[in-house]
Formats: C-alpha cells, structure tokens, sequence
C-alpha cells in the first residue's frame, strides 16, 4: 500500500468535533487506498497553557522536565483520534514518539530528529492496522528521557515520517488553505499558489510567513518530499492547496513567486569602528552568546582606518545587543564611537528561484520603491532573494507596490 | 539512606500553588536525611476531564488509548513537582511509569503492577539526586503499551514502590487527616484513629470508606508496608494522621474499630427458585458475565425442593442484573417464580480485629438495632465484620447507634 502522511495543526483538533471532522478526512485517504500516518499536535490553547505552568514554576527552567511536561497535550490528541477513526471502523491505534520510537538528540526543547525506525509501524500496517496516529512535536533521547522539537515541530515530525516511510506525500492541514504570493491581511491582490519550490518556500518561512515551520522545509528539500498545505476547514479538491516541491516540478512560474515582510526589525550602527582584521568576529561572537540573532550585515566603506558597521536584528534583542557591545567595548575587545539604534524598521523581501536567469530584478524592486517614496536602508540578497529594510510605516505600501510590479496577482 | 515514599492526590497538587507547598513537605522530608520517592495524581478535575473526552469520543472505547489518554495528567504533574523542587535547590527529576519502568499486566484499565525494578532511580539516588517524582496511575504492558491500574491507582503505585524500594514509611496525602471511627459527616463523635490493622483498613476500604484504595491496602499487607494517611492541608506532628500497620503494632484497641457503610445498595431476590446442585453457580455466573458486583448472598431454607436466593449489588446495576437472570430464565438455564428488587437499602458494618478474640459483637449490634426499631433484612459476617442491609432512610440512625454503643468516641 502507498502511504500518505496527513498532519493536522491545534487548530484542526481544537475540539472532539474537529477531530471528527480531521478523522472523516483521513478515512477518506483509507478509502482511496492510503495506509496513512497521522501526525497531531496538541488541541489549541493545550501547550501554552502547560508553558505558561512551567515558566510560572520555575522561569530557568530544566529543559528536561519542560519537555516532560509539554508533550503531554500530542498525547491526548492521538489517543482521541484513534478512538475516533475505531468509531468510524478505521483500524488505528495511537504512538506516542518514544513508542514508535522517534529517537532525537539531548538538545531538550529544540532536539534535532536522529532516527525513525519504521519497522514496529510497518508491523502494525502488514497486520491491517490502516492508520497509525503519532503524537507530533516529540521524540526520546539517547538518555531515555523524553525530548520536543521546539515550537511547530509537528510539522518537522510529520516531513520526517514522510522521509522515513517514502511517502508518497505529505498533507499538512492547517488554518489557511495555502502558500499565498503575500499576506492577503495587507494586499487584496494576495493570490494563492499552486505550487512553489522549496527554496523559495525555505525563504519565505524564515521571512515570516508562518504557514510551515523552516526545519520542516529543509527536512523535506533534503529528502524530496512532496509537500502539500491545505485548509482543514473547507473541502479539497485533488488540487487544493499549494504543492511544496522541487524545481523541476514547476513548469512555469513568474520570476518572483511572492513578497515576505517581518514587521518588528531594528537597525543598529556602530559608528567609527577600528577597520582591521577581526573586527567582525570581535562584535558579532558577542552578539551570538548573548542571544541575538543578526540577520542583515553591512559594512561601509573605510576612511581614515575607520568604518561603520550596520546590523538589524528582531526589536525586542536591541536592549541585549547594547549590554553586549557595551560589555566589549569596555572590555576593550572592539572600539566605536557611538552606537545608534533605529527601532522604527522592518524588513520587505521579494523572493523567487526566476532571478537566478533573470537580470534586472533589484532594479525594478528599487524603481517600486522609489515611485513610492520609500526611502531604502540596508539592502542585502542571495541567489533567489532580496531583501531590504525600510521605515516601518511604509511597510503596507512596500508590500502592495513590489506585488503590483512584479506581477503576482496573475499567475504565469 | 533511608527511603521514604510519599503520595500526593489530586487535591493536594490541584494548583501550582498547592505543588508548592506539598513541595515543602518533601523538602522537609530531605532535609530530615531521607531519599524521596514522590508519587503524584493528576491536578484534581483533569482525570475526569480526560475521562469524558474519551467517553463522548467512544462510548465502548478502546481500552488501549483510553489508557494513552487518561494517563497524560499524572505526567504534567510530574513534572511540574520536579520542577517545583529543583526551584528549592532539592535535587529531582521526573518519571513516568515506562520509564521507571513500571511492568504490569495487559488489563488495561485496570492493570496489575507486575515489577518494579529499583536500578534506575537507585542509581540516580547514588549520583547525588534526591527526589524521585513518579507519575502516579501508570504502567507499560507487556506490549509496551501505556496501562493505568483503576481510579485511585496512584496509592496502589505508592504502596508498591514502598514495597519495591524497601521503604521506611509510605505517607499517603490526601484531604482528610487520618482514618476515622466512622464518617464525621454523619456521626459528630466520630474519632480519629492514630492506628489501624490492614485487616480492618481492608474492610473498611471496601465497605466504602473512600480514604484509600482497596488494593493498595492489600499490597501493603502483603509486604509489611507501613502505610500512614495524613491530610496534605494542616501541619502534621510526628504522629499525625493515621497508620496502618500490622496487628502486632496496635498494643491496645477497641472490639469494634469502625462502623463502615454504603449508601445505595439494592436487594434483588429470586422467589422459588428449584434447590439444586449447580443453582448457585447457574445464578451467579451469568451476573458475574454480566458485571454486577455482587456482595451479599442469602439463600432461604429449602421447601418442596425450591428455594428463595437473596444478594445485593449496587443500586445502578439492577437493570442489569434483571436483564441477566431474564435471559437466564429465557435459556432454561434457570427457573424461578419472580425477582423483586428492593432498590432502597443501604448496608452498614461494624469492622474490628478485637472479634476474633471477643464474642457477643453480633448479639450487641443486633440489639442497638432493635432498640432503634430497625428491622435487620439481610446479615453476612466474616472473622472481623459483620454487615447489615437496611433500609436507607434508618443509614445515619444506624451508623450514629453503632457507633455509641460501641464506644468508639473514646480510644481503648
């Protein structure tokens, strides 16, 4: 039998009655055919209520007890699908990750997938068992104990599954019914795709669109798995939903496939740093112990031995970026003059493996934003990418002008 | 070190505030040189929760996920206690019951605790931790499937670690601070007992006196398990609570060491019924396939070869008795005349080890009956209780009668 690994988000098991709605869904695979895996998390509201117990009992927590404690939501949801998918004569039963088992590294909180043996599932499948409903987000160390994969690792444990049984794909079933060129929240011309490779789906996650979780991404270009997002509360055609898949498998696509945009950027200058070698590795070795994750870089041009360093990292980390330098500063690790901190910002990308073969991309995005008034920061790019930080008021703007320029209310 | 088991119910861990101080208690424990098996419920109302979410689910669940369900309470308090406890600087961590492991038998639902192996927390005791919480109620089978021992499991997991690991004392925390004459709600003069023998917790567990759990009364007999129950809400002297202990520890006691009662007992009969060979079996059988608890059996003197049969169920399970002997009488298996069920009796007992050693028990109770005009409808006895069916509206005059005419406001 071909398998279909199926996961459903806390929002698609919040109640017994969107169980049985995401149950009906999964027998209707059965009957086409599918010996189906089921990935759930827990219902909605479930696992920050068990944060919110952890951190109130102890801020510093052991991340070992954490996990402990924060897997249990995926347990009730599998056992409750199982039973439902009986009562509608579905044979299944419920894996809870150390049964299966689903074996991680020790990084408590964010453990790293190591191994999914299929051998006890596939068992169960030889003796007619038709759905094997696996509580998502979990796994066990190497130490027995019981490990989470860190926020939306449902979706990581779902691509992971699909990998270790070559399924034939992945259904994630969620709250929006696909990938869409931009946030229809701020562009009305926002259109949903039917398709997008997985670098372009890999920039876009870990530019904001929260619609998969970016490991998940990864897991899947690596292994090849055809990933599908689709809404779990309308009916789905054959099509519905937007394909995650590999390059080739898109025939045609416009050169940009979408606008991503992160609201709550910060843009901080170091004036007048001392331009020799090391400089770099002298501030931002700081930055990373102390937690800061630094996305965009820029260094000007030198004079007189001097340079100015600009970095934008998330506007709730700047007050730890100042402790930081200042500590280096004092410490007389690194030198500067001034450190100016622009908390107005954020950051506007367009995204698309077109620009790989086609010029004049930036050129246009820039023309865009200059018709417009918008005046640009910083700029960085990769090979399907470019990004740039502008005022945060004029975000909306960015957003609508780069779709309405590149074209993206029209599929190619 | 001495080991020291000590179980907290679901009202005492209801909050994280209540884990808090049941935390305090175990940190005295430590500081006063013991190594800690801490065994806990779920927070008091999350069992039922899960409970009725699996019901409306499947009515004739799976007992399998019923189990993978039911049992996630026990875990999020166990984690949430070691946390608690490191908070204090006192050394703990968590487990659950596979991962102990804690081998029981297939019976899911209710599973026998087959073996507790001490190495691992041993170990963990010999590299410096102090406290080991144990998820209460839990088990792995054979299969490797999560099992839960029956409601109240959690002082039978106590018990059975206590036996396990050679335990000093097994304390059991609950909401009242010990074991009483009777049940203070019915009978102001009820007196809190500071010793009991197994013999007479055992009776008076299964007569429906809720402070522990049938079974883990026997375990603790069986093993010489010191079993002391204490309230988890006022301040405990040394000698606080009550203990059960073997009957060589109780130097003096009263004949009669409690009056026990259920409240919603019924009495079916079978009105000529042929006295043969087998007829007890042919009866009883049936009933017992059929589920209902039977607890008294009378069976009247033989006339012309028929006989009356008396016994008593609980008042909810009458139907299905009905049902039963129907079918029966329907097969040919049986045959009688008429069933008449009384649904409006009630059973009171008097329980003390002292009758094995003291006659005219029976004669005295039978009296302080009569002398209240209440008519005795059915009588069983056993070397250390006797019980009487009444009827329900005489259940506190009763009990309030026993208890004065046995003496039982005072200590021996």
């Amino acid at each position: 039998m071909p398998i279909l690994v199926m996961k459903f988000g806390g929002t698609s098991v919040a109640t017994l009655d969107r169980i049985r709605r995401a149950a009906k869904r999964v027998g209707r695979e059965v009957a086409n055919g599918y010996d189906v895996i089921v990935i759930v998390s827990a219902m909605s509201g479930k696992t920050n209520e068990l944060v919110g117990w952890v951190s109130e009992t102890s801020p510093l927590y052991d991340a070992r007890e954490y996990d402990a404690v924060v897997s249990s939501g995926e347990n009730v949801t599998a056992g409750l699908m199982a039973l439902t998918l009986q009562e509608m004569d579905v044979p299944a039963r419920s894996w809870q990750g150390w049964q299966v088992p689903l074996r991680t590294s020790s990084a408590h909180g964010s453990a790293r997938i190591e191994e999914i043996p299929p051998a006890n599932i596939l068992r169960k499948f030889d003796e007619g068992m038709k759905v094997a409903v696996v509580a998502g987000f979990q796994g066990i160390s190497p130490e027995g104990r019981i490990t989470t994969l860190g926020r939306g690792g449902s979706d990581t444990t779902a691509v992971a599954f699909a990998a270790a049984f070559g399924a034939e794909r992945c259904d994630i079933y969620t709250d929006v019914d696909g990938v869409y060129t931009t946030d229809p929240r701020i562009c009305d011309k926002a259109r949903k795709l039917d398709r997008i490779a997985f670098e372009e789906m890999l920039e876009l996650a870990s530019l904001g669109a929260k619609v998969l979780q970016t490991r998940s991404v990864e897991l899947a270009m690596r292994y090849g798995v055809r990933l599908r997002v689709l809404s779990s509360f309308e009916d789905n055609d054959a099509d519905a939903g937007t394909l995650v898949c590999a390059e080739e498998d898109i025939v045609e696509s416009n050169v940009v496939a979408g606008v991503a945009y992160s609201r709550d950027e910060a843009k901080m200058t170091l004036i007048s740093v001392a331009d020799r070698p090391g400089i770099a590795a002298a501030i931002f070795g700081p930055l990373a112990e102390a937690g800061v994750n630094v996305d965009m870089i820029v260094q000007n041009i030198s004079e007189d031995g001097r340079t100015d360093m600009t970095f934008s990292c998330p506007v709730d980390q700047v007050k730890r970026a100042e402790a930081a330098m200042e500590a280096a500063k004092e410490s007389g690790a690194i030198n500067y003059h001034d450190l100016v901190a622009d908390t107005g910002v954020c950051k506007v990308s367009v995204v698309g493996i077109g620009m790989r073969s086609h010029a004049g991309v930036a050129a246009q995005m820039f023309q865009a934003l200059k018709d417009e008034n918008i005046n640009i920061k910083v700029i960085t790019t990769s090979e399907i990418k470019i990004s740039v930080l502008i005022d945060r008021k004029y975000m909306e703007l960015a957003v609508q002008a780069l779709h309405d320029t590149f074209g993206l209310e029209k599929a190619a």
